[in-house]
């Protein structure tokens, strides 16, 4: 293990927290909140340790897979443990564990609050919990690859422990340019949510923080009732703006520069995306029919929650923990699909739940034509066997990390309902579950050691197992 | 497809049910019971149209893998529809899905049942409900190879077709000699337990059955409360026995013929099994100690539990359903794990589950330590790629099966916690639930088509997913 290069990358992450807490900042100057002193002091802080990180630099620090994968998982928890700072010094969440739970929610764009009543907080505290959503949304290593010089062969394992999906995708052939793009690609349509939020009739601060927060997939509401009390018409715009930042960067990509501009109807993940979401829509509708007033009502409560649960943001304008048994079960499924590879979403993603029903699909056809060898394809094109392979490989170690998750937290008082939930919606990185940590509860009551074990969900989930397993894995300190 | 062949297969099988249906018939005959005629009539109706499925008749049918797992498939459907009629005719169970629900679930050695009260029933038709589990325990077809001439190498595909577990074991080069040889044994550990039952106080009737329910890892009570009501000792003598049959009947084969007793100890999964049934006792003891008069009775109480769970019996001595949320979510979780691959248990097996954690453990060492190639080893031996693939093949149709299974049955009027676990309880071959599925309550107000979502469960978790996947599937009967 390369020490030295793992300090000096985990310098360069903190300089960037402590840039970031800027904004904070900023806001507690206009609002005249006395909070911000405590962001100013925590950036100070940040800054130090950065620097000392930092002390023994090296040209061109080279990663081989496991320091990338390391070095990400440090960078993340640290950002989480001096992330949590503001909230315990200015005594907005006292508490350390609870703060900490709150900032890792918010890094890995989860969005299970603790706090029953966000609305309570200081302008400048509710910013920066919607601001590390947008943070952690694209990631805080592809932007410091987009800004910072460096060795961009070796860097391909930064950018792969921290993207979600089976794979990058390669967009230009250099990392440096692919962090770029997609962080002007990022910062475009978020503001550009903003700006249409507040055309629609939204407070500017609403609007900024609710933009942040759709844009990372976070879910982090400002009021309790989460989107509930906005208009219809903001309800629909956030539906729509969520469900963009659910689609593969790549596309936007193509659209912006490719000539052949169909070539997106030629993505399989696209085309399911949009399937499973309209099939899912229209189950609920007719299943909840009987909860609205009207079939339009009822199609754009589901719309809404369809969204916001596929894309794992975890927003709510309704309470679906009273729907029926089996939205209820259908939205639990979709917690598990995730969003499109390459988008900001969590969970175990489309492009690996196709390829498993691929998987399915040809191991029982070789049952029935054993003589037949068809490769399993995507997009038209033969999938390598490493990559099905490592496909597979993940589901299996989700449902381990999932099993023993549920176990641990139902030692808490909780039902089964509750227990195995607060797993999936956390390891998926969405946010609210069902029972008492659904749309209208929060994870607060929860004890200490369920809320570490969903802290550990929460960060194996956002960089995708690996990097969080590695880091806990004594194996990994053991020189050979 | 040869359907020549099916048929002449199907014939057997039919004959031997029509043998077995003999049982009931003596029982009737004994406690004077009038509804031994409707066995009578049915042992006559499956005779006759078994002789009609074998009038085309072949010297040496030839299975090949598909053939066979559709055979299977469909022998199973026959045994159970066939086996149902009874029930319907004596009016004991009138309606026919329940009917059906019910014995599917014998043979399939689940023991969900839709009666709410069996005590009710007859002596003749109790004692056809145990004989159920029994004859489904070891298969039907085991049976069948054990006894009737054959080709002995295309015979493999019909044992590995019903056999539990991710290989067939090869205790004996032959297949008719290893059939035999199971059934020797089987019978014989059934009727020591009979004995056993009835030295230490059991009614003669009632320890036949629970032999029989217990050798097949069945669970089906002849009373309500299961074997709540039976002395702690009778209690602790089943407990045993179920034990015995979760275990590799490979292992009972080696104590008795090798000279090398030591041997089974070198098998890894038993170690397992033992392993994880002390552990689980264990932590589900203390977890329940305030629900108990002492920690003897909460020990023998979570012993008792444990054992009729992860050998997929699903018997109970007492209602788990009250527990906490840990003992519940624990029992849940052995619910998957099922017992050993060649015992008469259910669930995915504890070699699969073995398998499962050292592919996940070795893809994680893959990227600590890129360039170390380790193969992955059971009981000390190199394990095929091929047999790693199909166990992680099995484990993601087995969570897709799961998926739909759980959303279709959350249709009707059920908890999320009860469609969920009466999946759980069906496709594992357990029995109870939680909630109204649980080891007080019973299957019978579930609507028709959870029942037959269900009955799909059972028949796919006991024959290991495909043949019954490849007997829905429309590409099975195409010709290429």
């Amino acid at each position: 293990m390369n020490y030295r290069t793992i300090g000096s990358f985990l310098s360069n992450v903190l300089k960037i927290e402590a840039a970031l807490l800027l904004l904070p900042i900023i806001t507690s100057i206009i609002y005249h909140e006395s909070v911000g002193i405590y962001y100013l002091l925590t950036a100070a802080i940040i800054l130090i340790v950065g620097i000392l990180f930092g002390l023994k630099k090296e040209d061109a620090p080279i990663f081989y897979a496991k320091e990338g994968f390391v070095s990400v998982g440090l960078a993340w928890l640290l950002m989480g443990l001096f992330g949590c700072l503001p909230f315990v010094m200015s005594k907005e969440i006292p508490d350390f564990v609870n703060a900490l739970f709150e900032t890792i929610s918010g890094f890995t764009t989860t969005g299970s609050s603790i706090l029953s009543a966000p609305e309570e907080l200081s302008y400048t505290a509710n910013l920066w919990r919607c601001l590390t959503h947008w943070i952690g949304g694209m990631g805080v290593i592809v932007f410091m690859l987009a800004i910072f010089p460096s060795n961009s062969g070796s860097n391909m394992h930064l950018m792969r422990a921290e993207s979600p999906g089976p794979q990058v995708g390669k967009l230009v052939p250099k990392v440096k340019q692919t962090a770029r793009m997609l962080y002007i690609i990022y910062i475009f349509i978020t503001i550009l949510e903003m700006v249409v939020l507040y055309i629609a009739g939204m407070p500017l601060y609403d609007a900024v923080c609710a933009a942040f927060g759709s844009a990372g997939t976070g879910g982090f509401g400002i009021k309790n009732d989460s989107m509930a009390s906005y208009s219809t018409l903001i309800q629909i715009i956030i539906n729509i703006f969520i469900l963009m930042f659910g689609v593969n960067f790549n596309i936007y990509y193509v659209l912006l520069r490719s000539k052949d501009k169909k070539e997106i109807f030629r993505n399989e993940e696209l085309r399911w995306y949009f399937g499973i979401i309209i099939v899912a829509v229209l189950l609920i509708s007719l299943n909840t029919i009987n909860y609205f007033n009207s079939y339009g009502q009822a199609f754009q409560q589901a719309s809404f929650q369809v969204a916001s649960i596929i894309t794992t943001t975890g927003y709510a304008t309704t309470d679906f923990n009273l729907w029926p048994s089996f939205s209820k079960g259908l939205l639990v499924l979709l917690m598990f699909f995730g969003a499109c590879a390459g988008s900001t979403g969590g969970g175990i993603k489309l492009s690996r739940i196709i390829l498993t029903l691929k998987i399915v699909k040809a191991e029982i056809l070789h049952y029935i034509r054993p003589n037949q060898v068809k490769s399993i394809k995507l997009d038209g094109k033969n999938v390598d066997k490493g990559v099905l392979k490592s496909v597979g490989a993940y589901m299996l170690i989700f449902m381990v990390v999932l099993a023993i998750s549920v176990l641990l937290v139902s030692l808490d008082n909780v039902t089964l309902e509750e227990s195995f939930t607060s797993v999936v919606a956390t390891l998926n990185n969405i946010g609210p579950g069902l029972g008492k940590v659904g749309p209208c509860g929060n994870y607060g009551s929860l004890s200490y050691f369920s809320k570490f074990v969903l802290i550990f969900d929460m960060l194996a989930g956002r960089l995708e197992l690996l990097p969080i397993l590695l880091l806990i894995s004594p194996k990994t300190y053991k020189k050979i």
